[in-house]
């Protein structure tokens, strides 16, 4: 179903999944007149041309973001500074800027100093993603039946977030608000130190046949399954890291013991014990995966 | 297509997702001719038979293995000795005794003592699953395209071993020996510490809860994934982890190495450093995918 346009010009910063596939939605539900893609590789722009994600590119940032009126800002989360930095003289008064990082305080604190008066911030999380990248693997329907976190501040707009909130919702997401320093700690638990744990556990396992035998070739679906996210970006990731430095550190901490405390029970033996602590598991899990069945 | 029987009479003990989708093996390729399934709950059992998946249900053990060619140790692997010392008695001569447990040297310390001569045993592990039990999940293809090890001991008949390596090739695996301790480290670094991990890491998030704020709603995909196998039976792992601990606890240690690491990288801002062991990560798991893409 096409929707009454909400834009002229939209211009997506890193057409990559997340920018890609946001640009589908916005061409698919005619939700703008205009998509401009900007990016650094002119490879990458052309194949979301081609793909027709957008439908002009270019590598020219302040041509890009220049009379549109919605700026989405989809490039690695460490980046997004210097970019805003670089197009904020280029934006025009009453423009929406948005950004799909998945961390917002250290984004929102970097960003909202440099606003001008009549440029409106809504910082956005889109919890969703694969562990591909790039145009090629923006898809149709990412966002769909998946949560979008948006964390306005106090110098949020009224009417830009509700925009950006019926962008989110156009895209077949559950748009949820939240404060910026509870999402990071949120996604700290569910979200980063999940990746952190999965690259551990393959180096973990590597160093194991590093040092004599053949480990990897064993694994069963359990494990590759298990492993999918520590083929995730490890710029893109080390960079989250960077920026949610506090929170993921007290999470790797308190995970740390967890383990030391499983470690202790096989120690002693206390298989009691342990049975209950994965049942416990079992149980949250079951419940997570029953509730979010659709 | 239908092979010639390899047995007359098969019986599998513990009717459950590994038993029974064996049993499923036996009877689509025609390898026995009769197939008695062995349990405890009389439900489970019933519902094996009613499903097709075996020929007779009983519940009395020595009744259920007298005259069977081919007895399969389906039970959890902690009572694979109690239940072979029960059935010992009644088996006859020349029959062929095998397991499925995750752990290896000790099902082999505990059984192999016991042996009568005639009796052959061939311990056996088929590296496939799901996080779900009992005879309704059993299933069609679940060991297609999985490795399944044996692991052949000085004293396992030569004849006995290619009967069963046929069984598995039978059910699609690609069948492969090792040595029972190798088999234990091995899969303790690809299958259990995974599991205690997966646990551990719903607990962490769980607690974290606990101390205000909701978490587990905001997961994405992602974590839904990573904590399937969290969804585990508990009794079954604790089992494993007891049967298996040195290796485990061993390589719960090596992982706790590898955490430490990385928390001490974001600690100090080292984020090239973590970069680098993210990349590594990443390049061995990707490896691990392109090697097994069927």
């Amino acid at each position: 179903m096409r929707a009454r346009p909400l834009f002229n010009k939209a211009a997506v910063i890193g057409v990559g999944l997340i920018g890609g596939s946001l640009a589908i939605v916005l061409r698919e539900k005619g939700l703008a007149n205009k998509i401009v893609g900007i990016g650094r590789g002119l490879r990458n722009l052309k194949e979301a041309k081609r793909l027709g994600i957008v439908d002009e590119i270019t590598q020219d940032l302040a041509e890009g973001v220049t009379d549109a009126d919605l700026i989405v800002i989809a490039v690695p989360v460490l980046k997004t500074k210097s970019v805003v930095e670089e197009a904020l003289p280029h934006i025009k008064r009453g423009a929406i800027l948005t950004d799909v990082g998945s961390v917002k305080k250290d984004v929102i604190d970097a960003i909202e100093p440099m606003l001008p008066k009549g440029v409106n911030f809504v910082p956005g999380h889109p919890v969703a993603g694969t562990e591909n990248s790039g145009a090629g693997a923006a898809m149709r329907g990412l966002f769909k039946g998946r949560r979008c976190i948006l964390t306005p501040t106090k110098r949020t707009g009224r009417k830009a977030l509700s925009v950006i909130r019926r962008l989110w919702q156009e895209a077949g997401s559950e748009v949820v608000t939240m404060d910026a320093r509870e999402h990071d700690r949120v996604l700290a638990a569910v979200s980063h130190l999940p990746h952190v744990i999965a690259y551990e556990l393959v180096n973990t396992v590597s160093d194991a046949e590093a040092r004599g035998g053949a480990f990897l070739k064993y694994s069963a679906g359990g494990f590759k399954d298990f492993t999918r996210i520590a083929s995730s970006s490890p710029e893109m990731w080390a960079d989250i890291c960077s920026m949610n430095r506090r929170f993921i550190v007290e999470m790797i901490r308190r995970y740390e013991k967890r383990l030391k405390r499983a470690r202790g029970l096989m120690d002693s033996g206390d298989w009691d014990s342990l049975c209950r602590d994965f049942a416990k598991a079992k149980s949250a899990r079951d419940a997570l995966i029953k509730e979010t069945k659709r």
